[in-house]
């Protein structure tokens, strides 16, 4: 039984959350601290080790760790090579988290980690699915036949970075046109910023003068009000999502599209013309069948959840 | 040793390839014939079993069929679903290909085992590799691991359909802007048109009149002769193939991006530019490689060996 519990962290750009999680998701313990100003390796690090530390004291039947984290993580060998929001680079995670606590570990991309998650826990067991994260930037997470993609040494699945315009605007990575630089956070508060400055007396435009920048949760109070012009914005980003899902549902046979990430919560505002958009742009309808596209069960608690799945698996694995 | 020689057959949309083939891509004796005029179940499998009969009278130890087909193709009964270019639907192809002959067959669409055949037998074998056809259309097929991944009922791998401009020309499939829009022999005779009747005192424009119509092969004989708008033709189409490949290699982690059908026999006309954009829209260059895009080493038999390669492999299985 003991082998049956796993702790799950989540390491994001602003914070970091860390869980006991039972092998049926359920969280038993949390913690969650910010993310070190600088986020260089060993700052993050001591963060991670503290949490651990905290969370063994309260549940000493603790059998392994896992690691979701956004950027490229080398697999299986846990070492994280590049994150657009950090300064680490070639940080061997893993090594590191499994000589200071002595529990093996895992480290993956976390909306890889959020997508076992929802696959294997969401309303009903789920063997193909995409899981899109709609945040500051947009994350993606595959699940082949019940396992995740990850390509041979884990530089795959960089959903996010398909390219949906190459004339389009310019993107976090440095290209341009990516389905990130459409149909995220930072798109929305690029789009809505657009609009202040077209319109200066316009609702986003005087949310943004109170607040004192426009940003994409600028748009969102806006829409709630009923604003025109933020309606459209939501129209537009979702719209792009539902371009991108559909370029993505082409590829893959899927039963079931999950979008997560804070822009979820704003409900149909997002899905609606996602929806829309992603049947459009469906290939060979007479043939294939539309995934639905639904919000994710965990919401913020995915990564978290996942990364301890995938711990209690690859335990399970490597004891046989 | 009776195992090791299949039939391959390619279904195309103006031609029928048939072909005996040893377990190391060897064909042995090949047939031809052009697909029936209306392209109906009844005819095309007429023509299919003619040409297995004529291939078993030469060899009769012939232990299996294998068929890629364009289009989507139920997997594994063998179901050939829909075409682009062929009037059948919901055709069990395998069902009456083994009623009629006796062996065991396996149909699969016709990327799918081309890439197949360039992952198993090219320069050295590949386990990860996205095979890109240009012709007419694009086709596409994905190796993963060693093995083509189509979807759990082969609805997958539709890479010609990916989005690269939801506001971009109309595909053949209905859609606007897919990868096969911008980048297949139909975008190029598209274009070429459009650069006559922009100039028609041009070498496209008088090429086309010698031929009563501008096609791909105009634009292609015009780049021949140097004529610099036909040059910057497949500039363009060049760099909308690599836009698509770097779209693709950013969700998988491959080893080589194969290029086949017939245009890939313009060279670097056509690949030169593929690969700078390629790499200009590649994700995370310093944390991921990018994989190398070559011309396709089996040409135009690359379906036929595929399919008795699959043949040879299904059979393996079926026979422990």
């Amino acid at each position: 039984m003991s082998r049956q519990r796993a702790i799950g962290l989540d390491v994001g750009g602003t914070k970091i959350a860390g869980g006991v999680v039972d092998a049926d998701g359920t969280v038993l313990t949390e913690l969650v601290e910010p993310t070190p100003e600088d986020s260089d390796a060993e700052a993050v690090l001591a963060v991670l080790l503290d949490i651990v530390e905290r969370l063994r004291a309260k549940h000493d039947d603790v059998a392994a760790i896992g690691v979701g984290a956004a950027g490229i993580v080398e697999w299986p060998q846990g070492r994280m090579l590049w994150a657009p929001n950090n300064a680490y680079r070639d940080w061997p995670v893993r090594e590191q988290l499994e000589a200071a606590t002595g529990l093996p570990a895992v480290i993956d991309n976390d909306a890889n980690v959020a997508a076992l998650a929802e696959a294997r826990l969401g309303p009903r067991p789920y063997r193909h699915l995409v899981l899109i994260t709609v945040g500051t930037g947009i994350g993606g997470g595959l699940v082949q036949d019940g396992r995740i993609y990850r390509g041979p040494t884990g530089r795959g699945a960089e959903l996010g970075h398909i390219v949906l315009n190459p004339d389009g605007p310019v993107c976090g990575c440095g290209n341009h046109g990516c389905f990130e630089a459409y149909a995220s956070g930072t798109a929305l508060t690029r789009m809505g910023r657009e609009a202040a400055a077209d319109d200066p007396d316009g609702l986003i435009a005087r949310l943004g003068a109170e607040r004192g920048e426009v940003t994409g949760q600028t748009v969102t109070a806006a829409a709630g009000q009923g604003d025109p012009t933020a309606l459209d914005l939501f129209g537009r980003l979702g719209r792009w999502l539902g371009v991108g899902i559909a370029s993505l549902a082409n590829i893959f046979e899927l039963e079931v599209v999950v979008v997560g990430g804070g822009l979820v919560s704003t409900g149909d505002l997002l899905l609606a013309p996602a929806r829309r958009a992603a049947r459009e742009f469906a290939y060979a309808r007479e043939a294939r069948a539309t995934a639905p596209i639904v919000a994710a069960t965990f919401g913020g608690d995915a990564g978290m959840v996942g990364a301890a799945l995938l711990a209690l698996d690859e335990g399970r694995t490597s004891v046989g």
